[in-house]
């Protein structure tokens, strides 16, 4: 068998390559490791929870209208530390860059993924660098992986009946920023991306309320992760149509290109089950930072399996698990 | 100005680029920072000192005689925590997959990372899968992060006027492994990569004696390693050329290549700096563990700068701080 696209692009295919990238027989040191495939491992340590993640980026154009790859190189792993509860502490850095690559860029993304460590107050402590030979890589691929701390520990396994769904703001913007923009869209308004690092806004969010569970919905979009959610805690999630905030120009471009806009990579946001009496307080946190000032209540959770969407003229359908995102290198 | 592959190649060249891509305000977490450039960080946490350090892989070809990509993967970042005094703890992995990579292969890395990870007291915890379209990456390309806990931090810039200098086996054999495979040379005896994770037997080197600084001899070899440390120190240090162990094999390979084999990459092999008092011991536990075994004295410390070279014919040269290392996408 030969990897194909779809296995990187965070949905139902890629779940089938990680049954094969992940059979490792040492896969976790003591708290929660590989075998969890959440947004992070956590391993206890001297009676604190260290936790530790890590994403590659390879997102093509590296410029692009709202960042570029350095800020979401950077937001990539701050926010996967902090869907498990971690406050951001220390990352590093792989650069790996094709021979040829103007260094007047590499001083860009630098300055950029500084800029965005600043907003996550994290440091970058150690790197990598190796350079291929012109035609052995378009151009270049960073990995971060990052430490956080956490004092509690969030799972994305964690969703109960009765809990609400909130999202912290609009969903599809970064994947339809990135698609409009390869294809020279002219929408009037531009689609920018929505990356962003969470950390801040979550510790505010963690000392308001209780959460249940929570994911960034990255490669799959909100599809994909909100599938994962019900899935892993063997719950129904119902979803209302009229209340999932999505921009106009992301459905017009969505539209367009016939692709789904649940479905596309988010860079800035975060999904979560929280319990109904804590959501007003969880709400106000959320909105009262400036990456969730649109977060909104979408959904409420079941007994059952499935996520299901509750149109706008009251019918009935799946948000079935995406095969993969539709928008390649999307990040 | 353009990257070339010099600036990838751990020496003297890729020094200028990291000014550029160490260039982060955000540059520590409390301990040992980007700043001063060792093998990995060090942040001190709930009394312990936690070791965090990165290493991407591009080796070509990704299987070679005595190890592959995979292996390599999980050694590099072992032997950089290894390095800074720290027990490898848990690792990432990032890997970015070309479109059309043989799946089967993925199995072969996987199964030779766990089997690393297995000597070296590790376990894989987290990771990311990137696939990219094909003939934007020739094949695959592995980064592994990794923490570690350090009872004693080691520098590479701790030596001292009078300490004697070890290597803990024979040098040059994973780039002249590489290069002469590559080549296709039939020297008779095959020349394999030392490809190895040192964890363990760093754990029991520690026990022995104090060891005042070390360093890995990755790209750039030796000759890159022992002078980043005289440097760092602010020392001279002195080699005997009789004492430097390298296989017949290597010298032989080296000299038809036209390479210093002092200059090319080893995967598993350490230098380090250790009061004269304390060699015997040190040398002991080296070559009581197989990854030792041909670990000997090869020189001393003394003031001044620079690192000199007794050749065994009485006469004196410089061993110079490569431009870099002369083998491309060695690891
Ligand atoms: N090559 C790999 N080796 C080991 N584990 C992997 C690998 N790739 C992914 N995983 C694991 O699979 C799970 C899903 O990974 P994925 O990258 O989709 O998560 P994510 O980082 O939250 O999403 P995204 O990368 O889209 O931001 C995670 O638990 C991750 O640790
Ligand atoms: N892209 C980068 N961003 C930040 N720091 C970097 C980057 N590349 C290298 N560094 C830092 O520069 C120093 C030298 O890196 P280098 O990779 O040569 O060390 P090494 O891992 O010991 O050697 P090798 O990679 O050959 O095994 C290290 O301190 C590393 O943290
Ligand atoms: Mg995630
Ligand atoms: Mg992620
Ligand atoms: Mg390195
Ligand atoms: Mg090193
Ligand atoms: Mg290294
Ligand atoms: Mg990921």
């Amino acid at each position: 068998m030969k990897v194909n696209m779809m296995h990187g692009a965070g949905g139902e295919v890629m779940g089938e390559l990680l049954q094969t990238l992940t059979k490792f027989t040492h896969n976790n040191a003591g708290g929660i490791g590989l075998e969890a495939l959440d947004d992070g491992a956590v391993i206890p340590f001297a009676g604190e929870n260290l936790v530790f993640t890590t994403d590659s980026h390879v997102v093509r154009p590296i410029f692009f209208p709202g960042g570029d790859i350095g800020r979401i190189s950077v937001c990539g792993t701050v926010n996967d530390l902090a869907m498990m509860g971690g406050r951001p502490i220390a990352l590093s850095c792989g650069m790996i860059i094709e021979e040829g690559f103007e260094t007047a860029n590499l001083e860009r993304i630098v300055a950029s993924m500084d800029e965005a460590l600043g907003e996550a107050g994290a440091s970058i402590v150690t790197g990598d660098t190796k350079v291929v030979e012109r035609g052995a890589l378009d151009g270049i691929a960073i990995n971060t992986a990052g430490i956080g701390i956490a004092k509690r520990i969030v799972r994305d396994n964690g969703l109960v009946p009765g809990d609400v769904i909130i999202v912290s703001g609009t969903l599809g913007d970064h994947g339809l920023a990135i698609m409009a923009h390869r294809e020279g869209f002219d929408l009037g308004e531009q689609i920018h991306s929505d990356v962003a690092p969470l950390s801040k806004m979550m510790e505010k969010v963690m000392e308001a309320g209780t959460i249940h569970a929570m994911k960034d919905p990255t490669r799959g979009g909100f599809a994909s992760a909100i599938n994962e959610m019900a899935k892993k805690a063997g719950v129904c999630v119902r979803i209302r149509e009229d209340q999932v905030p999505i921009r106009k120009s992301v459905k017009s471009a969505a539209a367009m290109l016939g692709i789904d806009p649940l479905e596309v990579a988010n860079e800035g946001k975060v999904v979560m089950g929280v319990p109904a009496m804590d959501a007003d307080a969880i709400l106000a946190a959320l909105r009262s930072h400036k990456y969730g000032k649109d977060a909104t209540v979408i959904g409420t959770v079941t007994t059952g399996a499935h996520v299901i969407m509750e149109t706008a003229i009251g019918g009935e359908r799946f948000i079935e698990p995406p095969m993969g995102d539709p928008v390649p290198r999307v990040c």
